[in-house]
């Protein structure tokens, strides 16, 4: 299958549609942007870049909604939008359903909750606007949720996307896309994602699911060519069959990392009240995720950090031939939590051989350790434990990873340094430079030559500039020791699937 | 036993000495701030506010060391230094060790490495060491590690500190304290905990523990009034029965919380060459921390964040009487995971009452769900969510602890809805002060009257500046929705552990 293909086959499919409008109405929009949903929904739309003359606010009494003319009825409408955006109270929506349906619009977001999770007259309702879609032959998202966003609405202006969620913060566009049946897991994640480089390109908050599912979503995903990790929030599978087939043909070429979040009582309970769905049995979804190939975790941060690095591995054609970890550090401490917590995850990390132990000795001093980890010590050429020893190491054949703990800001301890009376000479100041030089790009190249992960790990946060130089090159980087053994084995487990089908 | 006896006693201790020197000499520093890690320490202490003219470099032939008049040889010093900081070449400690006996110096640090962590050579030097400082009545932190960081130094300066570190960086001044067999849990943390408001006051990095070890700083923490929670990092315990009866002792008033780095081959091969010490066996550990009472995690995000809720619970004297969790949430999805995560670390999330659902219903919307989780679905009242609904728990006698999602950064949110054109009224821009007056203050009132702990959660990071205000009242603030029950279950754990001896 082409590429050309694949993009044709994307562009037939409905998500399309609702995922790349060229117009769109939206009901339940007004000019509060804080005390109404709708009209912080249709303030992000704009604040996206979404073209403000194919715009089109219904509202019964407003002539105009957020600087832009309003319309009584969609049936007053000059064109026939491509899309609806409805946030109403529920009793409302057939009625607008059905005057949508005679304009001829055929996609359609419903926010709105007080469906199936409310109890009988929800459901009654519920099944009502299932057959005004019926009849019109309509697809929609919803009822309860948020909708989407989408940050390749428009690829080529950088900032640009589709958001009709109500969070007004958006996410560095990548290669993850998400589908939710939570609206929180869908966007509030996007302030976090930033901050760890997460890159999501897509979400899509599913609500109640009673016209397009996680099905549907998957579909549409498989063929996207902009989408090569999947995450999804689960609380139940409504078409189980279609699920594990479909699933079980995205995960050998797109990695899918999911939460489910029911399994108990109280979790049913709470996911009654959430969506109206009936929570399912942990150990039958344990037996599903297994069986396709399906990351799980029931942690928000897991959740992001598999994401980060799948998407590395998927960008880079970075793939582990195996789970033998080699670790690198100037730390001790450090090193050994590595050790153990790479250990608990499933990862091996063997002694080095007599012969690769001499070669890094040459380098290092005679208080440090060559073994595995390579404990450097108080050290600070950073060329060495940065580049010169993941070499060795990639040239050796005994390892299938690295992790290299060491990364400090060296701008900002110079700056320090300085500030405390050191004079700091030009090729400290261009440190930053070397960096970019002569560690990131080199090790970019040799991480794709021998398919070897190497995760860099340091005690700054991520806002400092170094850490930042190290994302903007795509090479992974942690502000703590905890994830990169996680990760690491999350992808090593991830190589070895991918394997099988290879 | 009085506050003030505590104080004595705690004076008397000789780590209090080492922690609060009042003069002291430094063998090994220099005036390249950036490739002698003496230098960054001896630079360290400076900045940390140490009166200069108490600070005496020796140095062979510098006359001036970073601005301070620097001395040829120890025993040409005017005075007798209560500390001695040590860090050079490992053969030359022996001789130097000798000068400083004789002088009269009582205290030193070593920070050199090069002893029984390189093998034979260096147990002789090791033996050696050890029979200088029992010759002179000497009493030594090291060698092999980087001394200790006290916040507490001049308990009047605010940011001022004691810090031997080479790391230029130091947290806020709390009522934790760590003891660490690696230098990097003792201070490549403070980046971190400074973001994530795990205030610090106390670091010591003990090395090989050639003359003080874990049990020695255990002592005097226990009795330290500065010291209400510690954290330990062990690869080695040197005097288990010492260690388990001491420790037996401390936990039913000061919480411990350790990470334990041996246990497997690897880790021993890790830590042999790190400290130098014979890895245990996991399942001693693992006992000997079920017996104690002693908190224990593999990670370090878990470590920083038993230590901040139970610096909290110390600080505020808040204990739980059970482990029944109330959850209220703006989010089913976050409200789902918190319920799962809950009951994983052993919490229970009961249905409340059908009393106290139907005093709830009547604040939140018909589609909000008040079972447990109470999720309002989207609603801008805070002040509901934020005190009245914590309040109604509380008195209901069902729940002894709460977790409540959905704090933004309401500020933020105004100011990027003030720039899309809203006019935000005087109300609105004063909501951070409502914040303050009619949330934090008498939330904690209520925290301390029932004994019941709010912990509060949101999507943002912790530098936006409502997260901020929660950090500055102590009321506990998560930046995303998986450590809330993690904590809130250690905090379960150790209320109950606590009340065995009350």
């Amino acid at each position: 299958m082409t590429s050309n293909h694949e993009e044709d086959l994307n562009e037939s499919h409905f998500l399309y549609s609702i995922l790349n409008p060229k117009s769109i109405c939206i009901f339940g929009a007004n000019n509060n942007l804080l005390t109404t949903m709708g009209s912080m929904q249709l303030r992000n739309i704009i604040a996206g870049g979404f073209p403000k003359e194919k715009i089109y606010p219904i509202h019964p009494r407003l002539k105009e909604v957020q600087g832009i003319k309003a319309y009584k009825n969609v049936l007053d409408l000059p064109k026939t939008p491509d899309l609806a955006f409805i946030i109403l109270p529920p009793r409302i929506i057939p009625q607008i359903m059905e005057e949508c349906g005679k304009k001829g619009i055929k996609r359609l977001i419903i926010t709105s909750g007080g469906f199936r999770e409310v109890g009988t007259d929800g459901f009654e309702l519920s099944q009502k606007i299932n057959n005004i879609a019926k009849k019109y032959h309509m697809r929609f998202i919803g009822p309860n949720c948020l909708g989407i966003y989408n940050g390749w609405y428009q690829p080529e202006i950088i900032k640009s996307h589709f958001n009709t969620m109500w969070i007004y913060y958006f996410p560095k566009r990548g290669n993850i896309s998400i589908a939710s049946q939570s609206g929180t897991i869908a966007c509030h994640t996007f302030w976090q994602a930033n901050d760890w480089a997460v890159k999501i390109g897509k979400s899509i908050s599913v609500g109640n699911e009673n016209n397009i599912d996680l099905v549907d979503i998957l579909e549409f995903f498989k063929e996207d060519p902009q989408t090569s990790v999947i995450g999804l929030y689960i609380e139940e599978i409504k078409r189980g069959k279609e699920f594990i087939k479909l699933v079980k043909e995205i995960t050998p070429k797109k990695p899918i990392v999911a939460i489910y979040a029911g399994g108990t009582e109280a979790t049913t309970r709470s996911i009654m009240s959430h969506t109206g769905a009936i929570g399912g049995n942990q150990k039958i979804f344990d037996a599903v995720f297994k069986e396709t190939g399906i990351i799980s975790t029931d942690s928000i941060t897991d959740f992001l950090y598999y994401l980060r690095t799948l998407s590395f591995a998927q960008n880079n054609k970075i793939f582990t031939n195996g789970n033998r970890l080699g670790i690198i550090t100037d730390s001790g401490g450090s090193g050994s939590m590595m050790v153990k917590t790479a250990e608990m995850y499933g990862l091996k990390v063997p002694e080095f051989s007599e012969y690769l132990q001499s070669e890094i000795r040459k380098y290092i001093p005679p208080t440090a350790s060559a073994c595995n980890p390579i404990d450097v010590t108080f050290d600070i050429d950073f060329l060495n434990m940065f580049l010169k020893f993941p070499k060795l190491l990639m040239k050796s054949n005994e390892i299938d990873a690295i992790i290299i703990y060491g990364v400090f800001d060296f701008d900002d301890v110079m700056e320090t340094m300085s500030k405390s009376g050191m004079y700091i000479d030009e090729t400290m100041k261009n440190l930053s430079q070397i960096i970019d030089l002569r560690v990131l790009k080199p090790i970019k190249r040799l991480m794709k030559k021998y398919s070897i992960p190497v995760f860099y790990v340091g005690p700054y946060p991520y806002r400092y500039p170094w850490y930042q130089k190290f994302i903007s090159h795509d090479v992974p980087i942690f502000d703590f020791w905890d994830y990169p053994t996680k990760c690491m084995s999350v992808l090593a487990k991830y190589s070895e699937y991918r394997k099988r089908f290879n």
